[in-house]
């Protein structure tokens, strides 16, 4: 079962970028944007062969749909999309997950859609930021839930074809695992902004590693307000985890403890000495389909 | 005034980066390193062309002597210095400036002492991962105290021989914005990797921008245990700024007020955009000397 067409939702940096791979590779894309600068720039390039409206009429025969947009859009175009009864696999890019295989349920898309969540991408946005290149030796997370067989092989041919490895996890899994593996991070990195704005401090003051902290505070809000949104429940234990690690070291600092501080620091480097020997998943399962 | 000979005191990332520009630039280069491999290799590859002991002996005619030390060792190091009574600059590269200030202060060295503080290195430490270029382009922070314009001047022109770019502070104002713009993101950067360490989430599990926000982790436990402990009263009021931008974000997580989400994701990207506008320092005054 080959890709020949594909349809992708959203032509931002994430949607952009696959639908670059995939146009590369031969297979017809057609796309649809909001904005039509991003439509005219991608097709412009030669990246997107026909160009979708917004009740997405055409995708009927796309052996694959790519809905490309934030959490909460993509759950409102899940409607759109059901209501065209597509014959392909239906995947998405979002940062969360149960959301979303909870609506391709609600509007009978089930079947059809595996979620997809791309370890890619950086603080920018938007077409012009889109490249190739982007997923190579990246890891996808793919939540199968009620999805088919032949859906999970389309979604899977996909991302493999992109030189992007497939973990498998389910819904649930995939949010508690992404609050504090990609979503905490964001947060800490907004804090550490909000903290420096509130004192007055700029961003050009930084060194080159407190700019390496401080970069995703740059990230879309509307994106990041999304996905705290629809994840709340298990970011706000993870943020809690943080404030925990938070409040030792200001105790530490309170009462002068200099062993206890290297203690602290040094608990923070054994994690980072140990990436070498991580697991893939903290609940990865083997790929099947 | 030339500088044509220099004494660098411990051979790790930073001083080691300085030794090989210097040496480069055609000065000749005394090291002093209590790990005999770091020596042997500044010697081994012509960074070093003489080898000091403990007692310092043979520092006194050098144009300028750079303690590269943490903060603790410099202020003891101060002490052995100012016994072989330097006729040249001395100058240090730690992170907090009121201590070895003082330090120079007590031992006599005060009007040869000019405090540098580089915003340059990364979380790697060694000799092995010295290198030349790393203070390009880059902002050195002199606090002057009480030395006299002859020690600034060496100490500036060595700088500026490097390609950076000098900016005079005072102590004080020196460790209070350095708790906000490089302690902070350090103790940020650890903070997470507890957190995530505590959650049984491995380093690898994180994409690409966790991993930016994480790097710091992986620094010196020593280095930054010495630097935190010596800026613990700053660093406790930054540590408390950002405790209180979490604190936030839990309340609008816990209330599921995705509007406030994202004014406050909103506040942070508005701080990173002013980045080209911010002042290069909160209080910096012309460099004079």
């Amino acid at each position: 079962m080959e890709i020949q067409s594909a349809a992708v939702i959203g032509l931002g940096l994430m949607g952009g970028s696959v639908a670059r791979e995939l146009a590369g590779a031969g297979v017809s894309v057609l796309g649809y944007d909001r904005d039509p600068d991003a439509i005219r720039a991608a097709r412009g390039e030669g990246v997107v062969s026909g160009v979708l409206d917004a009740t997405l009429s055409g995708i009927e025969n796309a052996d694959l749909v790519l809905i490309a947009l934030p959490v909460r859009a993509a759950v409102e175009t899940m409607g759109v999309i059901a209501r065209r009864r597509p014959r392909g696999a239906v995947t998405d890019l979002a940062s969360t997950k149960q959301t979303l295989v909870a609506a391709a349920g609600v509007c009978g898309l089930g079947p059809r859609f595996v979620g997809s969540h791309p370890m890619a991408g950086d603080h920018r946005s938007g077409w012009g930021a889109s490249r190739t290149g982007m997923f190579r030796g990246r890891t996808v997370y793919l939540t199968r839930a009620a999805a088919d067989g032949d859906a999970v092989e389309r979604v899977e041919r996909m991302w493999r074809g992109l030189g992007a490895s497939v973990v498998e996890l389910d819904p649930e899994a995939h949010d508690r695992q992404l609050a504090l593996t990609s979503h905490l991070p964001q947060v800490v990195s907004s804090a550490l902004a909000l903290a420096l704005a509130e004192e007055g401090i700029g961003a050009r003051l930084l060194g080159p590693g407190g700019r390496d902290v401080a970069r995703l505070a740059g990230s879309s809000p509307e994106m990041w307000a999304d996905i705290a949104f629809d994840n709340r429940d298990e970011l706000s234990v993870a943020v809690a985890a943080l404030q925990v690690a938070l409040g030792r070291v200001r105790v530490l600092l309170a009462s002068g403890n200099e062993a206890g501080l290297r203690e602290w620091f040094e608990g923070g480097r054994a994690w980072s000495a140990l990436a070498e020997n991580a697991p893939e998943s903290v609940a990865a399962g083997p790929v099947t389909g």
